[in-house]
């Protein structure tokens, strides 16, 4: 108990004090599944969270190959010159499905990683919530008490990660490839209008034109939707990550939204609703996991859902089943 | 326990005759919270699943004020008119937001209500999900049983009832107003994104021309996303429920989706993840309740979400003592 209580208490002298070996010991006793390490994390959470809140949180998402690593290499360090210190937390619920991770590899960015005011840290394995590690915003508390003023999670845009990602953070990017025409790439439905900003990536050299014109009609398409924050209008800029053009526009842009979100107030009520959203999607998914894992539960599953699903059993009896199964009746 | 057998005997006897007074029983009974209704609603549903399944589902959504009343009524009468048996199942999770029920009251639809072919039925109170009953998907079933081969599903476009009642249709159809501009009337983000189609609905009289825009706008959109289904491109058409003129081309369209989609083996794959996807629904739902009805996570719900929302509280900690109370620990 002794040792624990002056871990902590180490943990957290040196992260405040900016120290990442114990900003990263913090994380990893963050993301600890060990029974053992629950209060202790608890505990130092508590104490970090007075020393939190004081960021810039975005979010970027976007399909394998519109250049994420290279935009994120290029944008965190144009913030790390202007003096800002800058976390990235990446997110890949699909390496294993794409072929390569897109995280893990700090030699991804290597200039980025490099760099004394940059923080970079992979995906975690283990319980996730939409593919988004369970404790990511718990992170992002650790990340901020350790001075890092800006906060960029990247996560690859499948499944529901960009949904959960986008339920942290103050600003949202897709960032997209030019030349893929009218199919926007086979994106994701709804990703688009979770969007506050398209950055369309690889504006430079022959592509420069065809960039324009996927500018273009993202804006023709942005027109019809309604924008995610009331007053603001998403826009769609072009840029080339790979020659660090058009990087300083996106920056511009981002602070243009957040002075317009905190000084009406949107930004304050926007993080206090994410807490909450965030606590209720905890709990349930806690609430699921000890039902579906349940071991009666787990045997019965497989047979109920295969009748239900040939309409063999109405959904109210199969339900009523499982539940009989969970409180072992 | 005897009466309650023979009850059931009756109802399905009389249902499965075309009786629609036994029908009505019937939805009541699968609607009933009370728990000794629970088995002879289970074995009722099991009993009717055989019968259940031939037949159109469609879901109908838009805003207020889009002329749903008017679009089912004619377009209900259409097809009763040809032969079918149309069942309207509303749904309205706003009657006291918007001031006035979408339903309730048949005389709404008095014309359809009053035709032998057609059988309509109010949005019942009770247990929701998203705003949906609870069994809205069994009482499909009855009604199917009852020889109701289409099936209208009404939802008024608030909240996350669009998606649970896509998630139980075969075609999912949005009525959109004329003259909205390009703010497409303030519409939910997502919900165009839902549509098998989109319809236009007042191109009549001296909207005729601003129908015609509106149509190549929604077009122009559609364009840009994802059709809901693969080889389905989603069509904008044009109509006038008052004048029943182009109600005929909606219905024919609809029979092209479904021939395309039963040929392909798309429309019983749809269905079975569908039921997959409202039993787990029902699970979770079910969950939640017992979870945050719990007396004690009661008591602590209001502190402890302020505390989260404050940032004065980690969520994992919030999180963790709401299981404590629930398990009594």
């Amino acid at each position: 108990q002794k040792s624990t209580e002056t871990s902590v208490d180490a943990i957290i002298e040196g992260l405040l004090s900016g120290d990442r070996t114990m900003l990263s010991r913090a994380i990893t006793l963050i993301e600890s599944n060990a029974s053992r390490h629950q209060k202790p994390s608890e505990e130092m959470l508590q104490r970090l969270l007075p020393y939190s809140g004081d960021s810039i949180r975005i979010g970027i998402t976007g399909v394998p190959g519109a250049g994420k690593s290279t935009f994120i290499e290029s944008f965190g360090l144009l913030l790390c010159h202007k003096g800002h210190r800058v976390a990235v937390l990446a997110v890949d619920p699909s390496s294993t499905l794409h072929g390569g991770s897109i995280l893990g590899d700090k030699t991804r960015m290597e200039r980025l990683a490099n760099h004394p005011n940059a923080f970079i840290r992979p995906s975690p394995s283990g319980g996730t919530l939409g593919g988004v590690h369970r404790k990511t915003r718990e992170t992002i508390i650790a990340c901020e008490a350790a001075g890092y003023d800006i906060l960029l999670i990247e996560t690859v845009g499948v499944g529901q990660s960009e949904v959960v990602v986008k339920s942290m953070v103050d600003f949202f990017m897709l960032l997209v490839l030019t030349g893929a025409g009218d199919e926007l790439q086979g994106m994701k439905k709804g990703v688009m209008e979770l969007a506050d900003a398209v950055i369309i990536n690889k504006a430079d050299g022959g592509n420069l034109e065809l960039a324009k014109k996927t500018q273009k009609e993202y804006k023709q398409i942005l027109h019809f939707l309604q924008p995610t924050t009331k007053g603001w209008t998403t826009p769609a800029l072009t840029c080339s990550a790979l020659y660090e053009e058009g990087i300083d526009q996106v920056w511009e842009m981002i602070q243009r939204y957040m002075k317009m979100t905190k000084d009406s107030g949107l930004l304050l009520e926007k993080r206090k609703m994410q807490a909450k959203e965030w606590l209720y999607a905890q709990v349930k998914e806690q609430l699921e996991s000890a039902f579906f894992g349940n071991e009666k539960v787990e045997k019965l599953v497989p047979g109920i859902e295969k009748k239900v699903m040939n309409e063999e059993m109405p959904v109210a009896k199969a339900s009523r089943l499982l539940f009989d199964a969970f409180y072992g009746k």
